[in-house]
C-alpha cells in the first residue's frame, strides 16, 4: 500500500504553490502503476487532445508539433516505461513532457482538461476496449458451442431438476442452451458498448472549459461514437461502471454454472464425460488424483467478478462528486475479470472440444431412473382418453410399485400398468407391452420431442440454424467495432503526421 | 414460515399415489400466497394453454369449453380469491377446476405442461409486465427532469468533487444530467424487455412434451415476442433473472444518488433547496425537526434492491437444474423493488417539481469559494501566452495568498495576481482588475461554458432538445408495449369467446 | 408500498403544530405493521420506561398507575391488536394511551424518550431475543449431530476434493465436522449476545435527556446487561446490526453447504443416502419424481440471508445520523432469516435422524476409485525406506497403469507395484500381495487414522467427548440467558404491580 | 492471468508419472507468487513439520538435519527469493530441497502432509498474524480516540439525524462513540483469534495420515492454541474464512463512516474542522482545490473489503470439498484489506490528532437551528406540570412561529412561548425570558446531559475511564499474542538447533 512519491518535477502538486507542504507519505495516489489497464487510454487521449488543441489554435502549432514529436519518441522507446519513469499517474504525460520540453511547452498539454476527464476517458475507453475483446471471444465461444451442439445432437442424456432425474434430452440440446445463453451475453455487450462508447473528453471536471475545444474531434480520434451530451453526466456516469460490473459478473456466473455441470459430470459417480490429462491436476499426497482444474479456475474468477458488483455498489455512491478515489475501486477487479474472460472462454472452448462423452452410459442413465415416465402417462391419455391428471396418477402408481417391487423401467409390462390403473380408477389401462416399452425408451422419448425448441433432430437443427444466423449478425457488429477502432487510430496518427509535417 | 397444507384435493401430491406419506409440515411449499406478483401470469397462462390445447384438438372441445367457462366464472367472482381458496400455488388453477369439474375434465388442463414452465412463464411474464410499468414511469420522470432542467437553466450553483467546491454549473445542468442517466435506464429496460419477453411456455421442465403443442400460439396470447428457441434454456434462463435484478438495482442506485444530493442540499449548512411541509416528517422529541423523508425512503428501497443482486447471484447457480426452489428467492424482492420504482419515481417527481432553489445563496456559494479560479488561469493564458500549467501555478499562488490574507475572490485585484506571477516566473501578469473580476464571476463563468454539453444557455438547450427527441422515441416504444399487451389479451379473450360460442 | 394514514389523533405529526400540512400520501412511514418482530420490544420498553419515570418521580404516581393499568388492559385484550388499531408504529403505545386517557395523562409516556431510542431498543432487544432462540436451536442441532456422529462412526465412506475421490473417512467423521462448525456458530452467537445485549434506552436521539432518568433500571427491566456507555454510540451502533447480519448469514451458509452435501448424496448417481417420503416432493408432470425438498428450502433462505449482508452494508452508512429510515432495511430480512433458523435447524435435524445411509455402497465407493492409494505409498516408505515423494511417484505410476490396463484397486498385486518401482527407480518395491491389499482396503485405511482428530474409532470418540463437554457448557450459557430474560420480565411485572397496588 | 510453468523438476506434477501429459498452459496454478501473504506460513510450516517428523523418527535424523540445514541456508540468503526461484507454490519448499538434496532426502519433507493442510495452515496462520497486527493497531487507534475525546470534551457541536440538526453534543462525545465502536472491533478480533488460531496441520486433505504424526507439536511450533479436533473440519473451515472477511469488512465500514463524517465537516458549507496541507491534494485544473484525500482512500479500501464478503459467500460453498481453487479467492483481497487496516488506522490517527475544530462555529451551529428546542419543552413540563406531549406540541408551535416570523432561538421571549401555549391549550406557559434562554443555550444543554453515557463533563469522564480500563485489558491480550508468537518461534528455532547440533 505504501507509495514512494516521485522525487522530481511535481507540477501542480509541488509544495509552495497551492499547498504549503507535501502530501504525507501514504497519501500519494498518483502512481502510474495504479493506472492499470487505463494506461493506453490515457496515452491516446494525450495525443488526441494535443492534436485537437493544435488544430483549434489553442496551442501554438510549433509547440503542438514539439509535444507530438516527443510523444512519438516516447512510443518508439516504450510509452509505458516512460510513464512509469515519469510517474504522476494520469498526468504522467504532462510530467514527462515538462521534463523533456520544459513547462513553457510541455505545460500546454492540459489546457482545458482535468484529471476528471482523464479518469473518465480512461474508464470509458478501457471498458470499451475490453468489451470489444470480450464480445469477440463470446462470438468464438458461441461458434464452438453451436458446432458441439451439432456434433452431439444424438447423444441422449438425462436431464435433472433438484439433482434428481427429470426428462431425457441430448448433450447437443445442452450445448445449444449455452449457445442461447451466450447469445444474450453478446446482446448485453453490444448494448453496453452503445452506452460506454460515448466520449467524456472535454468535460473537464463537470462543466468543461471556456476554451474553444472540439469535443467531437477528440471523440472521433478515440473511437467514441460521440461526445457525452452533458458534461456533468460525462464525469459522473456511475451507472455505466455498474453496468460493466454486472454484465461481466453475469457472464462469469453463466460460465461458472457451466463449470458446475462439468465438475459434476466428471465425478466418478456420474462419469458422463472425460478430458485428456492436460486439463487435469494431481495431488501431492493422493497418487490417484486427477482433478479437472479448469472449472475451478472459472468459478474462482466468477466469485471475484460477483464480489466486484458489491464493491461497485459500495463505491458508485452519491452525493454527486463526493466519491472520487473510491470509484477507482470499481475498476481494478473489473479489468482483471474482463481481461480473464476471453482467456478462460478460450480455455473452456478447448476443453469442450476435447471432451469425450460416454454415450452408452448417458443413454443408460437416461432410461434407468424412470426419466421417461411422463410419456407413459402421455400414452395412457392417447390410448384411453382419460385426463392428463388421471394418467399421471396411474403412472405415478406404476413407478411406486416398480420401486417397491424392484421392477426397472425396462421390465414394466402391461399387467403392472393395468394394476395401477385398476387401483386408481377401477379399470385396466389397456396399453400393450410394446406401447409401454416405446413410451419408456429414452431415445424414442427424445425423438418424439419435435416441438419448437425441443431436442429432436429437426427442431434442434432449426434452432442451430437460427443461432448461426444471429451469430453471423453479431460477428458483423464486432468486426465493425474492431475496424472502427483501427480506422480511428489511423485517423489520429495521420492527423499527427500532418502536424509534424 | 410455517405453512398449513390445504385439506382437500391434493392432486399429484396425494399420499398413496407416488409417495407413501404426506409431505411433513413445513415442507409444503405450494401456497398460492407465495405466487406473489406472478399470480396474474399463472392465471393468463392457464387460459392460453387451455385455448391452445383445445384448438390443437389435444383436449375435447367440450372439455375445453367447460374449463374456460369455469375460468370465466372464477374471474367474475375474483380469480385471486378463488386461487387462494383452492391453494396449490402454481397449480391452483388445476385444483380449482378439479374441485368444480372433477378430474376427468379439470384434470386435462396440465397436459403437456409442468410446474417448470408455470414457474418460468410466471417469471418472464411478470418481469415483463413490471418492466413495462417501470419503463413508462422512467419516461414520465425523464419528462419532469427535462422540464425542470429548462426551468432552472439560469440557476447558477457550485459543483463539487470530494465534497469540496469544484466548478460552478447550473441547477438546470444538474437536472439534465439526471435526464441523461435515466435515458440510459430506459435503454437498459428496452433491451431487457427484448430478452425477457420470450416465452418459456411449452418447455415443460426442460425437453417439452410429445403432444403437438403450438408454442407460438401460447406465446402470442401471453404477449411474448416468440417462443424460446431451446426448451432447456427456456427453463434455466438464470441470466435473465440476474439481468432484471441488476438493472433494477442500478436504477435504484441512481435514484439513491439523487436522493443523496437532495439530503445534502436540504441540510441547514447547505440550505440550497426547500420543499413544502407535506414532504417532511418531524420528531417525537425534537420539536424543531423537519426531516425531508422521501430521500430516506428511496435509499431504503435501493439498499434492498442492491442486496437482492447478491441474493440473485447466490441463488442462480449451477449445476443445471439443481437450484429450483432457491431461484424463487431472486424474485421476491425483485417484485417489491420493481413495484416500488414507479411509485417512488412519481413521488420524487412531485417533490422535485415542488422544490424551491435559493438562487441567491447558490450563486453566492458558486463564487465565494474560488470555484471560478480555473478561468483566472485561462485569462492568464490568453493574455500572456504562458502555458496552461504555468498559469495554473500562478493562480494557485493567488488562491493560497488569498486564503493567507483573508482576501475573497471578489476582492482580488491586479496587484495580487502580479505578485503571484512575479513569485512564479519573475514578471507581472498584466491582467486588469476588470479582467480578473470577469474571470472570477460565477455567472459569467457559466455563460462562457458554451462547449458541447456545457451549462451555458445554448448548449444546454441543444442537449434538452436531444433529450426530448430520444424521450419521444422511447415513449413510442413503451406505448407499443402497452398496446401489444392489450391487443394480445384481447386476442386471447376472443379465442375463448370463440370456443365458448 | 402505499400506506393509509390513520385518521384519528396523530400527536406530534398533526398538521398545524410543527408542520403546516399533513405528510403526503406514501410518505407515512409509521405503520404499526412495519414494526415486524420489534413490536414486543416496543411494548416492553413502554412498560419499563413508565415504571422508571414513575419510580423517579418524573411523572405523577397516579398518572403512572393509570398508564400501566391501561397497558395491562391492552395486554389482556391483545397488545398487538390494540397497537395495530392505534397505529403510529413505534408510537402506537402513546397513541393508544392518549386516545384512552387523554394527552394530559397518556402524553406523559414519552418524557425523556425519542423515536431514536424506541428504534434502537427495538433493534437490540429483538436481535437479542432472536439470538437466544437461535442459540438454543444450534445447541439442540449440535446434540443431534454428535449423536449421529456416534451412531455412524463405523460407516466408511469416500471423501472428495474437486468432487473427485480423495481419502476415505466415515459418515460419523462428517457429522462430527458439522458439530465442530456449529460449535463455532454457538461461539459467535454468545459473543454477539454480549455486544447486542446492551441497552440503548435513555439515549434519546443521541445525547439523552436532562430529566433524571435511570438508564440502569430500564436496562434491568428489559433484560439487558447494562446501559450503553455512550448515548451517541447507543443510537448509531451500525456495527452491531452488521454483526447480526453477517453471523446469521454465515450460519445459513454453513447449513446450505450441508444441504449441498445431502442433495448430492441423494442423487441417483451417488445414491448414498435416503429419507422417508415425507421429506420429498413430486412433480406435476414427471410421475417418477421424488425430490428431497428440504435442502432447497435451506439454500433459499441462505441466499436471502447472504443478500441481506449486502443490504446491511448498503444501509449502515455514514455520515453519522444521516441513514435513519434506510437502516430499517437491515432488519426486515434479518428478522425473517433469524426467525427461520430455529425452524429449519429443527427440520434438518429430523431429516438427518431419519436418514438411512447405504453402508455397502459407501464402502464400495471408498475403495473402488483408488481413494486409498496414499497408504500404498505409505507402505512403500515403511517397507523400503525410500522418500515419501519417490513412494508417491511409484504409486502414481501404479494408478496410471491400473487405469490403462483396467486393473481395479482390489486386483493390484505385487508385480504391478514392482513394475512401477522398477520404472521409477530401477528396482522392485518388494511389497507382498497382502501388504498391498491391506494398504488399499478402505476400512483398514480408516482404522489406521488414529491421529488426533482422525476418523478411527478412538480419536473419533475423544473428539465426540470434547464436543459434548463444550456443548454442556454452551447449554448452560443459553439456559442462563433464558432464565435472566424471564427473571427480568418478572421484575418488571412486579414493579408494575407495586405501582398499581 | 497467463502463467509460465517452471521448467525444472516438477515432482508429482511431472508428465509420465500419474498424468500422461503436462497441464495445458494457463492451468498451472502453482506459482509461488500466488502464495501472497501466506508464504511465511508455508515456510514456517515446512520447518515445524520437518522437526516433528524427525523428532517422531518418521524421517532419519540425518536427513532431517540435512533438510533443516538447507532451510537455514535458504533463510540466510532470502527464503522468499529461493521459493520464487524454485516455484511450485505451496510446494516450493519441497522443490527447492529436492533440487539441492535430491529426491531421496528432499523428497521426505511431505510425508504425512498434503497441499490441503499446506493451504489451510497458510490460511489460519496468516489470518492469525494479520489479526494480531490489526488488533494492535485498533488498540492504538482507541488510545488516540480516547485522548481526543478527553481533549475535545468541551467542544459543543450539533448532532444530526436525516442530516438535519438534532440535539447538541460535544466533539469529545463523538470521539468517545468511535472509541466504543472500536472497542467492539477489538472484541470481535479477539474472538476470531480464538477460532482461527487452531491448527489444521496434520489433517492432510481430510482424514490425516497413518504415520504417527504429533499434531500438537506442530501446532505448538506455529503458535496455534491446539490442533483442530476434527481433521475434516480442519480443512473445510469455510466459516472461519467468512468470519475473517465479515469482521474486517465491518471494521472498514466503521472507518468509512468516520471518513464520511470528516468529509462532510471539511466541506466549505459545514467548515467544522481543518487539517494541515499535508493531508490534502489539489487539482490539475482547479487551482483552488484542497481536497482532504485520506477519507476517500479509507472508503475505497472499505468498498473493496465489503465486496470481498460477497466474494467469500460466492466461494465458500458446498458440497464439501468441491470448492478448492475458488476458495483462494476469499483470501486475496482479505490479505490486502487486512494489511491496509493498520496503515490506514495509523494515518487516520495522525490526521485526527492534527485536526483543528472551529469551536465557535460549532457552538453557533449547535444553537442556531433550534437544536435545543427539546429542553424548552422540558422546561415547560417542569414549570407547568403539563404532559411531555403537550409541552412538545407547544414548543413545536414556537419553532414554527419562529420560522414564519424570522425569530432565531436567541430571540425567543416569553411572549412567543405564551402565544404558542395559548394557541395549543388556551393559557400562557409562564416561562421567563431567562428560563427560555437557559433552556435554548447549547452549552447549557450539553452541561445538563449528566445522564449515564451523556456528553456532560462528569459522565463523559466516567465513560472515558471505562474505555481506558477495557483498553488496558485488551492491550494485555494483544501483548500476550505477540509474546506467544515470538516464544513459539523461539521454541521452533531451538528445536532446529537441537537437531542440527
Amino acid at each position: 500500500m505504501r507509495q514512494q512519491p516521485s522525487t522530481e518535477y511535481r507540477g501542480f502538486r509541488t509544495a509552495g504553490i497551492r499547498m504549503t507542504e507535501e502530501l504525507m507519505d501514504g497519501l500519494e495516489f498518483h502512481r502510474t502503476e495504479e493506472l492499470y489497464d487505463t494506461l493506453e487510454a490515457i496515452h491516446q487521449f494525450d495525443k488526441a487532445h494535443v492534436v485537437m488543441l493544435t488544430e483549434q489554435g489553442l496551442i501554438p502549432r510549433d509547440d503542438g508539433a514539439a509535444i507530438l514529436r516527443e510523444i512519438r519518441a516516447m512510443e518508439s522507446s516504450g510509452a509505458e516505461e516512460a510513464r512509469m519513469d515519469a510517474q504522476g499517474g494520469k498526468h504522467s504525460g504532462e510530467q514527462h513532457l515538462i521534463r523533456r520540453l520544459g513547462e513553457d511547452v510541455g505545460g500546454r498539454i492540459n489546457l482545458a482538461r482535468s484529471s476528471g476527464d482523464l479518469g473518465q476517458v480512461g474508464r470509458h475507453f478501457t471498458i470499451r476496449d475490453h468489451v470489444v475483446k470480450v464480445a469477440v471471444a463470446v462470438c468464438a465461444f458461441r461458434e464452438t458451442l453451436i458446432d458441439l451442439a451439432e456434433r452431439h445432437s444424438d447423444v441422449v442424456m438425462p436431464g435433472y431438476t433438484f439433482l434428481q432425474h427429470a426428462q431425457p434430452t441430448t448433450l447437443g440440446h445442452w450445448f445449444s442452451m449455452w449457445a442461447s445463453v451466450m447469445e444474450r451475453t453478446s446482446g448485453r455487450l453490444a448494448e453496453m458498448y452503445g452506452r460506454v462508447n460515448v466520449s467524456p473528453a472535454g468535460a473537464a471536471i463537470l462543466s468543461g472549459s471556456d476554451f474553444e475545444v472540439d469535443r467531437s474531434r477528440v471523440a472521433e480520434f478515440l473511437g467514441f461514437d460521440r461526445p457525452a451530451a452533458n458534461t456533468m453526466d460525462a464525469v459522473f456516469s456511475h451507472d455505466v461502471s455498474l453496468e460493466a460490473c454486472t454484465t461481466i459478473a453475469t457472464a462469469w456466473n453463466d460460465l461458472a454454472r457451466l463449470a458446475d455441470d462439468l465438475e459434476l459430470w466428471f465425478s466418478a459417480e456420474f462419469a458422463f464425460i472425460d478430458v485428456p490429462d492436460r486439463y487435469c491436476g494431481t495431488s501431492s499426497i493422493m497418487p490417484q488424483k486427477r482433478n479437472p482444474s479448469l472449472p475451478q479456475n472459472v468459478k474462482a474468477v466468477a466469485a471475484k467478478a460477483i464480489g466486484n458488483v458489491t464493491t461497485g455498489f459500495a463505491s458508485e455512491r452519491g452525493p454527486t462528486g463526493q466519491a472520487m478515489f473510491e470509484r477507482y475501486e470499481t475498476q481494478r477487479i473489473l479489468w482483471e475479470t474482463m481481461g480473464a474472460l476471453p482467456e478462460l472462454l478460450h480455455d473452456v472452448s478447448l476443453m469442450l472440444k476435447d471432451l469425450t462423452a460416454d454415450r452408452q452410459r448417458l443413454l443408460d442413465a437416461a432410461g434407468r431412473h424412470w426419466g421417461t415416465a411422463t410419456d407413459l402417462a402421455g400414452a395412457l391419455v392417447r390410448k384411453t382418453g382419460i385426463s392428463w391428471r388421471s394418467a399421471h396418477q396411474v403412472t405415478a402408481i406404476v413407478v411406486r410399485l416398480g420401486h417397491e417391487r424392484g421392477i426397472t423401467p425396462r421390465e414394466v409390462r402391461a399387467d403392472l400398468v393395468d394394476e395401477a390403473a385398476s387401483e386408481y380408477f377401477g379399470r385396466k389401462a389397456g396399453l400393450t407391452d410394446e406401447e409401454i416399452a416405446t413410451a419408456l425408451d429414452p431415445a424414442a422419448f427424445v425423438a418424439r420431442r419435435t416441438l419448437c425448441g425441443g431436442p429432436a433432430a429437426e427442431p434442434h437443427q432449426r434452432t442451430l440454424d437460427e443461432l448461426r444466423t444471429t451469430l453471423r449478425r453479431d460477428k458483423t457488429t464486432t468486426d465493425e467495432w474492431v475496424t472502427t477502432r483501427r480506422d480511428r487510430q489511423d485517423l489520429l496518427e495521420t492527423a499527427i503526421d500532418r502536424i509534424l509535417a
